[in-house]
């Protein structure tokens, strides 16, 4: 079929990229010429097996070719050692090997790209695109000459400019003094680490294909990571601890009083927070036979507290007015520098922070979710005991923290507790009878269910997590037991005995406990304060921040964190912890903080991109807001006093506003609804 | 005399800058609007004083101009202040603070120059133009604003850019750690030192104009150290100490076998260097009144074994055929990573190593002697145990190293010393009566002065040292006692009972001792050899190069080192060691060495030149050099067995080489004089 016999056509699938060569020339030369994207570590020797591909058989009437197997050069020796040794798929051949003998067609596997995509479980995110910022690349060296000297570093640089056509390289203090002992252990052949295409941070004798990164959230509370393979971009393990700095104190205004209070504070959480990531990262490689010293590479994110801490930075500008972050651009350094044991000259890039309370985990939520890349407006919301607040789409983007308080976490809750075994977190509530049933964690059934008193003895009803009270408070107010001024409706007393007089307000009682040692679960008009007063901050800060984009309507809702993984978006939406989205465009995006480190492990290049979206994010401070109280106050209402539901109403039937009343929080604040109202 | 009444005239001198401002205008800005060089830490704040200028008083024909005191503004309080606080010469005005009255001649003195020379001692060499890696800058920042949140970083970054021209700086960890604290102390001024425009190192609270620098030569045998101001140049302290790695080996070779023979060797004999360096720079900082923490930057030349050393590099490569150098080109690192403790992020440069026994030294060597910017053929030697040779002009330039041994500092020599009180340095020779006179290190007269007995009883005459070792013999040959084929002339032993014979060969008697503690020196033919086999491969070097670059002669000769210093050049040439040349082009260019360190330090330029110059020298192997040996051999003779020595003639009158016998050396070369001669 070739119009020159000594030449041959070939075909790249999927990309469709085809070409002429002359007979016997290599498949991976051909993709090369071609700009198709094929793998290699070992540059062409047969070594890696990372250039893999499968010769087409039949017809291809699309490319107008009759590809056969006996197209490609015969099963090469070299290919015989690979597959004894390593192993691979009959129909595979090794790219390198194998010679172009008349017109196929070659199909490149997704395992056999460079940037090949590392698929996301969930469907709506993009898949992350591999381009880890440590590349390997094998090489052989010339070896001195004495009529022509130069240094050993000069001729493995030479070497990777013609084999890699890597330029303009620096190398380490700590690879130029393994430099020649390497060189000389291995025939003058041996393995490079690239950082970014510009530094060389690690030599090792001979070929060596495997390269591990670590992706790490540190969190206030947990400091979780992800080991991940950077060839692959697999995620071969991963792992939580608690953060040791809790002994200093339960949140962050705690942690940063005291550091105000102790001189050295400072320097002690550094090194705790150090230590706690240097025991993770000893489990985590445990877990998957790796050595610390196998991690060349290594990416944080983190509230700006925790971002200043990990870098050996006194956060205590970040507790008071102004909120002065040191820094608000992305850092590499060596995880040295940082006192991380990972491979002796590992980098590390630590996320930008955005603002004073919008932190690196911000970044990495920004990342993950990619509101900047949308043509929708996506509101992600991150709750914590600040939520942090991102809205937008392609064309600008606001970020604000709000301080919701730890309220949403089962804190300031008579019943409250965090999610674990035994806290009540779903919750149904009869309109009618007003009798409630529940699930807790740990136990399978719902509580009016028959198994449920014998599954759950063993863990008891202990208390009620966030999620909990989202869905405790939103079925009372759907059931009419709280108004939505926050009140818990005293008439209602006379349809059940759960619903009782405390003092001067009323109360609901969810639980009596079965046995003397559990407690008995209540919710208290106190409780619902604190909850409204948690979301009337959150939302404020949502609308804001919808207020300065100019939109009363977000297309899409991102729930991220712990806390938005375990409600039920419905009641957050029923409570008015959100503003009206239709009900599909609402989800969890997870630990999308961790999921942000991942993505700027696994690819450079988004290093580059949040830093660009981080400058241009428009930084809104609630605290010097003037309209921040105003939002504040007329979301205390449930689920708001003046914003209607429509796409909720489709799903819900909410309770019909009652005339409007002077109801007793309404009454702490008269003047400026007289303001408003003139 | 202005053309508009609102603007007037002001030219700069010595620049001859000119050009028109409006009436009011500070000095300093009209010449930074034209490009003139006035130096400023301060940025215009009237804190540093660096802008001093001159107001002329005349009129000035050339220009022009009737310049008066008065069409200046007058004295400010800020002059005051400084003038208070400091002190300045009458005459002197701060051209930040001093206005633009009417037209005016500006003289800006050198020192208020920001290139302002470093004048050098020799008269032959270019003064060092100011121009150090790192610089000082005063700056305000803006404080933070919650309405516009950015890091005190970007605050700072901006401030640079825009009060300093500053642009894409990054800054060091530690700079962030200290940042807000700086900030703070000092209500948002401070002081920031920049390394090469690129990296902020150090950060200080207020203003601060002071910074200083190390050039240090790291030498097999001593560590000497220059502690410089970078904002004048000025050598504050110089001060030297034994490198402490004299207790594994005398010299290089033996210190290479220590590192063969134990394991580990070599990181002992790295933590001896650095910790010399260590206490040098204690001392030179103790002299200085400083505290190594004022050190931000330094520089190291030495050769290529103290090279890698320093850098905790083996050097065991370096011990043997093929000499490979782990890497040639320069080297920037923080003064932590090579354990030298100076200012916390001080960041240190070593000099490029040219081959594998051509080292940094040699490169410092380079660009303090400028072989390659002149037109004329310098030779550069720097004796040592190896001889450092280097040969060229703007157009070529060569480098080889030649192992001479250690004869010219005295070893394998019988009477042979270091150059110390006691050892002969000047020797003279009656040719008549074969009487010789010298002169003894720590005495003023000569041995024939009737006070040089009283002189010397205290030190007494214990050797002769290389410099003597060389007058010895030249006056020896000149005298007769020697022929041109080194052998003593045994018929002079009836002329003088000072030639007398030992064993089969002849010696001559140099001093008698006058008591019994006191040794007997005497000039054997061992001796005599092993000045010839020296001198001789020192020679061959040089021939080789010149033949490599077509030169039969050379317009310039500079002898670096300690050894260059001492000798008469004269007597050099007399046996042979050196090229003929015109005598008054020899010099010596003292520690030539540690002067390109400090070269380095002073301006940064410098570095990426002598990078450049490194890699287009050519450099040359004597080991694998066939006409090497030839060369070798027929540089034994004295002063050499075919070249003449036309311009050393003029001066000496050289005894008329004998016919060509078989001579005992030459005699065990018959091959290859047969070869030759066929």
């Amino acid at each position: 079929m070739s119009d020159k016999s000594s030449q041959a056509l070939v075909v790249f699938t999927p990309s469709g990229k085809r070409g002429r060569f002359p007979v016997g020339t290599p498949l991976l030369k051909c993709a090369r010429n071609l700009g198709v994207d094929i793998d290699t570590v070992c540059g062409g020797r047969g070594l890696c097996g990372r250039c893999q591909v499968t010769v087409g058989e039949g017809e291809f009437a699309k490319h107008g070719i009759v590809s056969r197997k006996e197209n490609v050069s015969e099963w090469s020796s070299v290919e015989a050692r690979y597959q004894a040794k390593k192993g691979m798929k009959p129909e595979r051949r090794l790219s390198c090997q194998a010679m172009l003998q008349g017109d196929t067609v070659i199909d490149v596997p997704a395992e056999s790209q460079v940037h090949k995509q590392v698929v996301r479980k969930r469907a709506e995110v993009r898949n992350i695109e591999l381009d880890p910022a440590i590349r390997l690349h094998y090489v052989e060296v010339e070896q001195p000459d004495m009529h022509n000297p130069t240094g050993d570093l000069e001729r493995l640089l030479k070497a990777l400019e013609t084999q890699w056509g890597l330029t303009d390289l620096t190398a380490e203090l700590r690879v130029l003094q393994g430099l020649q002992q390497a060189l000389r252990a291995s025939d003058w052949k041996v393995t490079v680490a690239v950082h970014r295409g510009q530094v060389l941070t690690t030599i090792w004798p001979g070929f060596r294909d495997k390269a591990y990164g670590l992706a790490v959230d540190v969190g206030s509370t947990t400091i979780a990571a992800h080991l991940c393979d950077l060839a692959t971009g697999e995620v071969l393990a991963s792992n939580g601890i608690m953060n040791p700095q809790i002994r200093f104190g339960e949140d962050l205004m705690s942690r940063v009083s005291y550091i105000m209070m102790n001189p050295g504070g400072d320097n002690e959480m550094t090194e705790a927070v150090r230590d706690g990531i240097n025991r993770l990262v000893q489990e985590i490689c445990g877990e998957a036979g790796l050595m610390p010293q196998d991690i060349l590479n290594a990416t944080f994110v983190g509230n700006p507290i925790m971002h200043h801490l990990l870098l050996g930075i006194d956060p205590t500008e970040l507790g008071g007015a102004p909120f002065a972050l040191t820094f608000n651009s992305g850092i590499t350094l060596w995880a040295e520098q940082l006192g991380i044991d990972l491979a002796p000259d590992a980098r590390v890039y630590v996320l930008p922070c955005i603002a004073g309370h919008v932190g690196a985990d911000t970044a990495g939520v920004i990342l993950s979710e990619q509101p900047h890349l949308r043509d929708e407006t996506t509101l992600v919301v991150d709750v914590g005991t600040n939520a942090e607040i991102v809205l937008g789409n392609r064309h600008r983007l606001l970020a604000c923290s709000s301080p919701t308080g730890p309220a949403f976490e089962g804190a300031q809750i008579s019943g409250g507790q965090r999610a674990a075994p035994g806290a009540i977190e779903r919750v149904r509530i009869d309109p009618e009878t007003l009798e409630p049933r529940f699930k807790v964690i740990g136990c399978e059934s719902w509580s009016d269910e028959t198994s449920f008193t014998e599954e759950v003895r063993r863990i008891g009803v202990t208390g009620i997590c966030g999620s909990g009270i989202i869905e405790v408070l939103a079925e009372m107010f759907l059931a009419g037991i709280i108004l939505p001024d926050g009140t818990v409706n005293g008439r209602k007393a006379a349809q059940s005995t759960r619903v009782f007089m405390e003092g001067r307000t009323f109360s609901y009682l969810l639980h009596e406990p079965v046995n003397p040692e559990e407690p008995r679960i209540v919710i208290t008009q106190n409780d619902i304060r604190a909850i409204q007063l948690a979301k009337a901050a959150l939302f404020a800060g949502i609308r804001l921040l919808m207020e300065r984009l100019g939109v009363d309507h977000v297309d899409r809702i991102q729930l991220a964190g712990a806390f938005g993984s375990h409600i039920d978006v419905k009641y957050a939406m029923i409570l008015g912890m959100l503003p009206d989205c239709d009900l599909d465009k609402v989800s969890s995006a997870g630990n999308a903080a961790g999921t942000g480190a991942r993505i700027a492990l696994l690819n450079q290049k988004t290093r580059d991109e949040i830093e660009r979206v981080v400058r241009r994010v428009e930084k809104v401070e609630t605290a010097v807001e003037p309209a921040f109280q105003k939002h504040f106050v007329e979301a205390m209402a449930i689920p708001h006093k003046n914003l209607l539901y429509p796409s909720l109403s489709q799903v819900v039937s909410l309770p019909v506003p009652e005339p409007e009343g002077l109801s007793p929080l309404e009454g702490d604040q008269p003047r400026r609804r007289r303001r408003r109202a003139s």
